[in-house]
């Protein structure tokens, strides 16, 4: 496994490729590319589609080969059915890291979840940090890489807070009702099925991320509930954690099951996890948060000094 | 010289290098090179400048002579003493036509008409049509192209008014009163100094496009007097043109010739001219437009069949 050190190549790219992108209204891949290239991106880039001289203007490359450098990170919005080969091609092409937007893995059963077993193989085969699959993407506000890889419609403000979200529609709206009110992002990322960066390496980068001075996280299901103890406890002596557990209903794991393929865990057992970790564990399936300064780390909630 | 049919490479390249493009906020280079990129633009746009990796997130090139393929057109926005040399390089390169939007030339003397005149003979040296220099550039509304190759502020409405000027300030100021009137073009020409492209040479192409229903000529000067007499007796047959000449009044004439270094004949010549040419010859500095309908060609105002 690469050091959490390597999602900067994901979060700061110097050069970028839209495998997908294209000039079809309405699109995703169109969406991605020029949510990109219309946000001010400060570094390079590069469209690629099998059919299409330009994507919005800028000239396309058929094929990930075919670009004259390779890319810190390929943003990847082609049908699910593809995807292995584009990933053999990014990592033969020296790409550093992946998001794969593009749904129907997991979350679809059986034979997506095999074949996002076989992309999280082969990224990490070749090295590749991958967010995704079944994402939004990611959003840098740092004014050094104004990064929008994703398909909200709008570029949150400058701020000092940064969301991951496993809804993806659900980072959207709270993206959009926090523009209205004049509250600001540091990043925002859209961690889909979590095929292989997940909230544990999140926590880890966004520890260390200057920009971030409180991290918000929605969970729908912990990937390693140890990990995550332990992860949770060293990043809050930085910063506070705020995070809202969904799924915590029956109605509400049925919902989150269908959405990311996620398994809601009991509301006990998060309660436990986050108690644990030095955050309060309340998670109703709604919007509770619970917010944990550094200062009153590994306590209880209530407990006194 | 080439033929009128040649001028599509200007209004409708399918690939264009803007030379001096640059990410800095507030220059025309990034203006020119934005105003292509963001207004959907459906063919192939290459930022060109010797320093920055990337413009506006799109891959640039140190020289149009790193371009992966020649153009149909180079935007020039350099400084006037450089645009010789661009010139020649845009030529060996095989580039099939230039827009040159820098200042810095017959306007402000005999070394600039000099120059200028160097810019001009390069040009024809390589068979490439230009227009300029010191103009606001082009724009064409057509949905097949959608260019807006100047540094105008808003990408005016489609319409089938074409609009040559030989004032930029005019043209734009033009532009945003029709916007905001609903008033759309079908393309937009800032003439410039008119070192090449003349009134005569957009008249020809205006008559064969089919998107253009009316002509609207603000000029200061004309270059060849007879020659426009015979162009818009023949254009007239096939569709109107509005003419407004400016420079009649000695402050008018001198406030020209500081513009675009144009020479303003004698009232009682343009009115002549325009007579001659079946356009009413009413030419007021400020906004008198004489419209000719090609039903009424060829016969002077208030004439009866």
């Amino acid at each position: 496994m690469l050091q959490a050190g390597d999602l900067d190549a994901l979060f700061a790219p110097k050069s970028i490729a839209v495998i997908g992108a294209t000039n079809r209204q309405g699109s995703v891949g169109r969406a991605v590319f020029t949510n990109i290239l219309l946000n001010e991106y400060t570094g390079t880039v590069y469209p690629v589609n099998p059919r299409d001289r330009s994507i919005s203007g800028v000239r396309s490359y058929p094929s990930i080969h075919d670009l004259p450098e390779s890319v810190d990170l390929a943003v990847v919005v082609v049908p699910a059915a593809v995807v292995p080969a584009v990933t053999e091609d990014c990592g033969k092409k020296g790409v550093r890291s992946l998001i794969v937007i593009s749904a129907g893995f997991k979350e679809v059963g059986q034979d997506g979840a095999a074949l996002e077993h076989q992309v999280a193989s082969l990224a990490q085969k070749y090295s590749m940090r991958m967010v995704g699959p079944n994402c939004l993407g990611t959003i840098n506000t740092d004014p050094a890489v104004r990064l929008n890889a994703s398909f909200a419609s709008r570029m949150p403000l400058e701020g000092s807070i940064a969301f991951a979200s496993q809804s993806g529609a659900l980072g959207e709206a709270v993206i959009d009702y926090a523009s209205g009110e004049g509250i600001g992002f540091s990043k925002f990322i859209s961690v889909g099925n979590k095929a292989d960066v997940n909230e544990n390496d999140i926590l880890e980068y966004l520890q260390a991320d200057a920009r971030t001075k409180v991290i918000l996280l929605y969970i729908e299901d912990i990937v390693d509930g140890r990990k995550f103890v332990d992860t949770v406890t060293r990043v809050t002596e930085k910063k506070p954690i705020i995070a809202v557990k969904a799924g915590v209903s029956p109605e509400g794991a049925k919902a989150a099951a269908s959405h990311t393929g996620a398994l809601a865990g009991s509301d006990e057992a998060y309660n436990a996890i986050l108690k644990q970790s030095g955050s309060s564990g309340s998670s109703p399936s709604s919007t509770c948060s619970t917010t944990h300064e550094p200062s009153q780390n590994n306590r209880f909630p209530g407990e006194t000094e």
